[in-house]
C-alpha cells in the first residue's frame, strides 16, 4: 500500500478514494504525462539555467559553482566536434571498452547540461550523435563476453554499469530533447534505450525486481528514462517492479533498504553508492510532479540516511569500512556531491552539510549546486562536520540491531567507536557481529580490512571483488570480534546470517566523559552467546580509554580468539613471546590461512599489553590474561599468490574454555613529535586489570592505573534502568541500579 | 693555513703579514673581546628587539614573524613563575630527564628572546634561575647512566646532547646577559658551563676534536660560550681544536666536510642537522666581528650547503634518505628554519629559500626571520623550491664522486631520480654504491629503506640507532644495487668503505626531455669492476621512463644480485612464480636474514615485468632475463623479533655468471581514479629489451615500446666527447661522438 499513498498524493483525493486500485496508475500518469513538460525537466529547467549562465560569470574568483562549471566545460570541449567512440564492449572493468562507455554518459550528461547552460548547439549535437550511436549499437548486444556473474550486462560486464548507463543517459536526453527531431527522438528511445529497458526487466527481471542497491540503480535507471521519453510503462515498472505490484521497485527499495533512522543495511559504503540513484530518481519524479512530496516519503527518509551516511564517516571523510568497502572513498566522491546538492534545495541550508560541501570543492551544475556554492562564500563553515555520538537502528522497522558511534573530542583530537551489532547487510555484509572499529585523530586506530577490490584496474580480477574478499576480508578472523573454534559466524553462510541480528542491550551517552554500550548476539555460533559491553571514557587523567567486556557464554568449551587488527608500529610489549624461524599460517580456513603467525606468547597471570605507534600516537591495548591466554601477533599475506592483501597486523588473544571473559582497555595516550624528537606519555598507564566477580547475575572488575582506579560493575541478566543491584566484593558494598555501575577512585 | 686566512680578515693587514704566524690569535681575540661587545648580540641586539617587538604589534593577520612570536611566546608563558625541574640525569633518548633537559635548553632560549623583544624581566628570571640551577647541577655530573657508547654525555645519554644543550644555553647566557650580576654571572660560567667544556675538550677530547657533526656540535656550543662569556680560550678551542692549532675546530670542519658545491659528505639528513650549528656559530661569529666575514669563507660554503641540501629534498620536502636517514625529516624541520632565516639575512633575498619558508610557516624570531615574514606577505610565493637537475661532487676537493639528481617534469609532477655513486660518507654511510632512488609526484617509488631508529621513544632502544640499523639497513641488499656473492659492499666494512670512492664517467643533460649519466665502481668488490648508465627519458609516447644498464664486470662468475625496492600493491607481473607455504629467509647474512622470500620464479628469455601501484599511478620495471636469471620478491620482516623494521617489499634479479648485464626500464604510467573508478593507461608500454651488442667496447640496446623503439650504444672505455664511435649491428650502421648514442624510431 505503501505505494499507493505516494501516488496518491498526485491526484485528487476524493477521486482516489474512490478507486483506489484500479485508477491509480492512469490518473498519476495522466498527471506526469498530460501536463505536457517542456524538457529538459529532469534535471534542470530553461529558467534555471539562464540563472546559472549569470552565476558562472560572477567575478568572485572563489566561485565553487563557477569553477565547478569550467572544469566541466574543460572536460567536455575536449570533445567538442569529435567522433567519440562508442565501442562494441569487450573489455572488464578498468578495460577500454569499460572505461570509455562510463566516460561516454558522463559526457553526454555534463554536455547537456552545457547545452542548456550556454545555449550553443554544438553540446546538444555531441549528445545526439553519441546518443544515436547508441541506437545503432544497443540492439545489437548479447550478453557481455567478460560477464562473469549471473547478472551480466550489455554494454559493462555487469548489469550494474548499464544501470548507471540508463540513469545519466536518460538525463542527458532529456536535457537535449527539444533539439532533436522526432524521428531522432523515435531513433534513440528504440535503439538506444529500449533494449535496454527490456533486458533488465525481462531477462535480468529476477536481478531487476530486489531489494537491492544493484536494482536502486536499475529503478533509475529505467525510470529517468521512462520520465525523459513520456513512457508510463517503464516509470511504472521503476516504481513498482516489473510486475507493476510494488513489492520491489523504487518505492519498496526506500521503504524496505533502510531504516526509520536512515541506517542502509549494506553499510556507508553502499549507501554511498546507493544515495546517488535515489537522489537523482526522486529529484526528476519531484520535478516532474512536486506534488507527489517523494522527499518527504517516509518521513524524509532520504535526508535521513544522508546524514546517517556521513555521520558514519571518520573526520577525514572517509566512510567507516563496514561491510565490504573501499577505505579510499570518501565524502568528497561524485555521488555525495550530487547527494549534497540535492538535499539543500529540498531540505534547505544545514550547516553540517556545508562543512562537507567546503571539502568537495566542487558542485553540481543545478539549483543546489548554486545554493552551496553562494552559501560557501557567505558563511563562515565549520573546519568539521558535526561529528557526535550516534545510534542508527537496522531493519525495516528498526528492530534488527544496529550501529553505535561513541564519540569523544572535538575537531582534529576526535576519537571515534564504532561498535556494530546490526544485521547480516546482505551479500556485502561481513561475519562480523560486535565487532568494533577505533578511529582517532582521523586515522583507523583499530581496523577492519574493508573489501579486497582493486575497483577500475582491469589486472586485478577485472577490477571485481577479489576472491580474497570472501575468503578472507568478509570472514569473522579479518574483524576485531570473537571467533570461535576458527570458524566464521554463522560458518560464513550469507543466507544464514540474514536471519539473525544481534540485539543493543542498554547504552547511555548522559554522563560527561563516560558513555557505556552493550550489544549480545546469540546465532553466531549455535549454544554460544556474545556479549559485549564498550565503555568510552574521555580525560581519565588526561588520556582516552576504552573498556571492553566481550563475554563469550557457551554450552561447551570452545577455543575462542579476539583478534585486535591494530595499525601502526609495535613500540613494546610487556610479555615475551617466541617468533618463528620460518613462517607458517595462523590456520587453515575461514580467513586463518591468508595469516602468517608472526609471534605467540602463553601467558597466564596479569595483562598483556601492546603498544603501538599510529602516525604520532601512541595506542596500548592491555588484556586481562589471568585464565591461560594465548597471544599471537599476526600478520596478513600468506596463500595470496597474486599479492592482492595488504601486509596488515594484529594481536590474537585465544583462550579455550567453556565461557571465558576477554576484558581489555585500549588506551589513547602522548605524541610523537618527529620535528623535535620528542616522545610525551609514550608508557600505558594500565597498571592491573582485575575481575573481582563474575556470574550470572554481575560482572565486577577493576581497572588499576597510575594515578586513579576504574572500578565497574555490570549486569549480566537485567538491564532495566529501574533495576537495583547490590553485591559485595572484597568486603565493598556496591549498590546500583540500572545495568551498570561506574566509580573512579584516587589511588 | 686555512684558519690564518680566516682570522687574518679581522686584522690590520700589514701587521698580520709581518707577524702572522705568532700574533694572529691574539689580534683576533682583541678585536673580539677588546670591542666590549654589548650584550646581547651574538643571536640578536636590543636595536633589533625594538623593532621585532613592533613587529608583532602588526594588524596583518598572515605575519608569520607575529604568529611565531605568540606560539613561543604561549610555550614559554606556562612556565613563567614555575619552578622548572632541572633533574638529576637518569633516562636515555626520550625518557623524562632526557626530554626534560631538551625541552630546558629551548625554553631558556626562546625566554631570553622574548626578554629581549618584551622588555619583561618575568622571562630573564625565568632563565637565571634555570642557569643557576644547572650551575649547581652540573660540577656534580659524572658520565651518564645509560651511556652506551664511549661518547657519553653528563646530562644526555651521549655527548652530542650536551653540545646542542651548550649552543642553545650559551645563547641564552648572552640573552640575559645584562640582567645578571656579575656574581650570578660567575656562578653559572663557572658552575654551568666550565664543567660541560671542560668535559668535552679534556675528557671527550678524541670525540671533541673530529671532523664530524657532532663535533660541530661541539665546537659551536664552546664558541658560542666562549663568545657570550668572553673567554678567548674557549673561542679557540672552538675554532680550532683543543690543541688550537686548526687541525680541527670549526674552521676546519667548514673547510673539511663538504665538498666544494657545498655536499655534505655524511648526507642530506645529516647536513640537515649540522647546518643548525654551522649558522648558528657562523651567525654568531659574525655579530661579534663581521669584518671576519665567516659567511663567506670558502666561497659561501654555508650558502651551497643550505641550498644543496635544499636540492637533495623531494617535492614533499623530505630529504633523500642517503646513508643513516629518518624519513619523516623534512624541510620544515626546525634546523632548515633556522638556517634559512640566518641565510636569508647573510646571503639576501631569494625566492627559492622563500618557498621553503612558506612551507615552513614559522619563523625564528630575529632579523632573518622578520625579513622572510614581511616577504611572504609582499611576495607571490611558489609552490614548489626551484628543483632542478644537479650533480653535486664529494670529498674537500670534489674529486670524490659524488650524487647525481636527474629530474623531469614540474611541479607536482616533477620526478626525481637520486644516483649515488659518492664516498662511503663516514660512520652514517651506507654500503649503497651506485644506488639509485626514484620518486615521483612527492612519492617514493624506488626506495631506500634509510635507517631503522625511531629516535626519541625510549622503548625502541632508547630512541637510539637500533641494530637493525648495520645490520639490515646499511646493508647492500637494502639498496637498489648489485651485490655480488650476498655479501655487501666492502664486506661491510665502513674503514675500508671509506678508502675508496665510485667515479662519474660522464653525463650529458643538454637535450630536452633526455639526460644520461653513468658512473664506475672498481672497489666494491675485489675484482668486479660495477658501472651503471641510467638515461631519464621524458615524453616517449607520453611517459617517462628510467633506462637502467648496470654491468658486472668480474675476473671469475658470481652470483650477483639486483634488487629494486618497489614501494606499492602489486598490480601484476608477466611471469610466473612459485609461493611458498611457509617462509624461509632469502639468505644468512649482510642483511638478506631479514627478508622473506616471497616468490620465485626462473626466466631464461625475454623479459620480467612487475607493474604495481603507487598512491594514484603506476609504474613497472621490466628486466631483460634472456641470460638465466632468477627472480623473487621479497619482503622484510625475518629475525626481526622486536618488530623493529617496516614490511618493504622488493623484487631481485640474480645472475650468477661472470659478467652479466642488467637492463632494466623503468617506466612511469597512467592514473588511478580511484574517486571515479576509472584506471588510464595502466599497463606496461615496454615490448622488448634486446641487447644488440655486448663487448669491451660497445654496448648496443633497443628498447621496443608499443608504439617507438629506443635504440641506445654506450661505450664501455672511452668516455671522451670527442671520440668517435662507428658499429654495425643487425646490418645497421651506427656512428656517434662521445660516450653514447641514442635514436628514437616509430615501429
Amino acid at each position: 500500500m505503501v505505494k499507493l499513498l505516494v501516488w496518491e498524493q498526485l491526484l485528487n483525493p476524493v477521486f482516489v478514494l474512490m478507486y483506489k486500485n484500479i485508477l491509480v496508475y492512469i490518473s498519476c500518469l495522466l498527471v506526469v504525462y498530460s501536463n505536457a513538460q517542456t524538457h529538459p525537466f529532469l534535471y534542470l529547467n530553461k529558467q534555471e539555467a539562464s540563472t546559472f549562465l549569470q552565476a558562472t560569470k560572477t567575478n568572485e574568483s572563489n566561485s565553487v559553482f563557477k569553477q565547478s562549471f569550467l572544469e566541466t566545460k574543460k572536460e567536455v570541449d575536449e570533445w567538442v566536434g569529435k567522433d567519440v567512440d562508442v565501442p562494441f564492449p569487450i573489455d572488464p572493468a578498468g578495460g577500454y571498452t569499460h572505461d570509455k562507455h562510463k566516460a561516454n554518459y558522463m559526457l553526454m550528461f555534463n554536455a547537456g547540461i552545457l547545452y542548456n547552460i550556454t545555449g550553443e548547439s554544438k553540446y546538444a549535437l555531441l549528445v545526439k550523435n553519441m546518443l544515436l550511436k547508441y541506437a545503432v549499437l544497443n540492439p545489437t548486444l548479447k550478453k557481455h563476453p567478460q560477464a562473469t556473474s549471473p547478472f551480466a550486462g550489455h554494454l559493462f560486464w555487469q548489469a550494474l554499469n548499464d544501470a548507471n548507463w540508463m540513469v545519466y543517459t536518460g538525463l542527458a536526453y532529456d536535457l537535449v530533447y527539444p533539439y532533436l527531431s522526432g524521428e531522432e527522438r523515435s531513433k534513440i528511445e528504440i535503439g538506444a534505450f529500449k533494449p535496454e529497458v527490456d533486458y533488465l526487466t525481462i531477462d535480468m527481471k529476477d536481478w531487476y525486481d530486489r531489494l537491492h542497491n544493484h536494482s536502486v540503480w536499475a529503478s533509475a535507471g529505467i525510470g529517468i528514462i521512462g520520465l525523459a521519453s513520456n513512457n508510463k510503462d517503464y516509470v511504472d515498472m521503476a516504481l513498482y517492479g516489473s510486475d507493476k505490484k510494488g513489492k520491489v521497485g523504487f518505492i519498496a527499495q526506500m521503504d524496505n533498504l533502510f531504516s526509520p533512522d536512515g541506517y542502509y543495511t549494506e553499510g556507508p559504503y553502499y549507501v554511498r553508492y546507493a544515495i546517488l540513484p535515489y537522489m537523482l530518481f526522486a529529484n526528476a519524479l519531484d520535478k516532474a510532479n512536486p506534488n507527489m512530496k517523494i522527499f518527504e516519503h517516509r518521513d524524509n527518509i532520504l535526508q535521513k540516511a544522508l546524514i546517517t551516511c556521513l555521520q558514519q564517516t571518520n573526520s577525514n571523510g572517509s566512510f567507516f569500512p563496514l561491510n565490504d568497502a573501499l577505505k579510499e572513498k570518501d565524502f568528497t566522491s561524485n555521488e555525495l556531491v550530487t547527494a549534497i546538492d540535492i538535499a539543500r534545495n529540498k531540505y534547505g541550508k544545514d550547516n553540517g552539510l556545508l562543512t562537507v560541501a567546503k571539502k568537495q570543492n566542487r558542485v553540481t551544475l543545478d539549483k543546489g549546486g548554486l545554493l552551496i556554492s553562494n552559501e560557501l562564500m557567505t558563511n563562515k563553515i565549520e573546519n568539521y562536520f558535526p561529528y557526535k555520538t550516534i545510534e542508527s537502528t537496522d531493519g525495516v522497522l528498526g528492530n534488527e540491531g544496529g550501529i553505535g558511534i561513541l564519540r569523544n573530542g572535538k575537531g582534529e583530537n576526535l576519537s571515534s567507536l564504532v561498535y556494530k551489532y546490526a544485521s547480516q547487510g546482505l551479500g556485502h555484509g561481513h561475519f562480523d557481529r560486535l565487532s568494533i572499529n577505533v578511529f582517532d585523530k582521523g586515522n583507523e586506530v583499530l581496523q577492519d580490512y574493508g573489501s579486497a577490490r582493486f575497483i577500475g584496474i582491469e589486472q586485478k580480477y577485472g577490477g571485481r571483488y577479489l576472491p580474497e574478499n570472501t575468503q578472507y576480508a568478509a570472514q569473522t578472523i579479518a574483524h576485531n570480534t570473537i571467533v570461535q573454534d576458527e570458524t566464521s559466524h554463522f560458518g560464513g553462510d550469507t543466507e544464514l546470517g540474514q536471519k539473525y541480528h544481534a540485539n543493543k542491550l542498554f547504552s547511555d551517552y548522559n554522563k560527561p566523559n563516560f558513555q557505556v554500550i552493550a550489544a549480545i548476539e546469540e546465532n553466531a555460533y549455535k549454544g554460544t552467546q556474545l556479549k559485549r559491553t564498550l565503555f568510552f571514557l574521555d580525560s581519565v587523567d588526561g588520556r582516552k580509554y576504552i573498556i571492553d567486556l566481550f563475554a563469550a557464554n557457551s554450552n561447551a568449551a570452545h577455543q575462542f580468539d579476539l583478534p585486535f587488527h591494530y595499525n601502526g608500529q609495535v613500540v613494546s610489549t610487556n610479555f615475551k613471546y617466541t617468533t618463528p624461524k620460518t613462517l607458517g599460517t595462523f590456520g587453515k580456513h575461514d580467513g586463518y590461512e591468508f595469516l602468517w603467525k608472526e609471534a605467540e606468547a602463553i601467558k597466564t597471570n596479569g595483562i598483556a599489553q601492546l603498544t603501538f605507534l599510529n602516525k604520532d600516537k601512541f595506542y596500548t591495548v592491555s588484556t586481562l590474561t589471568s585464565d591461560t591466554t594465548n597471544v599471537y601477533l599476526t600478520k596478513i599475506g600468506a596463500n595470496d599468490p597474486s599479492f592482492n592483501l595488504r601486509a596488515e597486523t594484529s594481536i590474537v588473544f585465544r583462550k579455550t574454555k567453556q565461557s571465558p571473559i576477554f576484558l581489555s582497555v585500549v588506551e589513547m595516550h602522548g605524541f610523537y613529535d618527529t620535528k623535535n624528537e620528542f616522545s610525551y606519555d609514550s608508557y600505558s598507564n594500565v597498571k592491573e586489570i582485575k575481575v573481582l566477580q563474575q556470574d550470572e547475575k554481575t560482572t565486577v572488575f577493576k581497572i588499576v592505573l597510575n594515578k586513579s582506579s576504574l572500578l565497574f560493575a555490570v549486569s549480566n541478566n537485567n538491564f532495566d534502568e529501574k533495576s537495583t543491584h547490590d553485591v559485595t566484593v572484597l568486603s565493598e558494598r556496591i549498590q546500583w541500579q540500572g545495568p551498570y555501575y561506574y566509580k573512579k577512585m584516587k589511588n
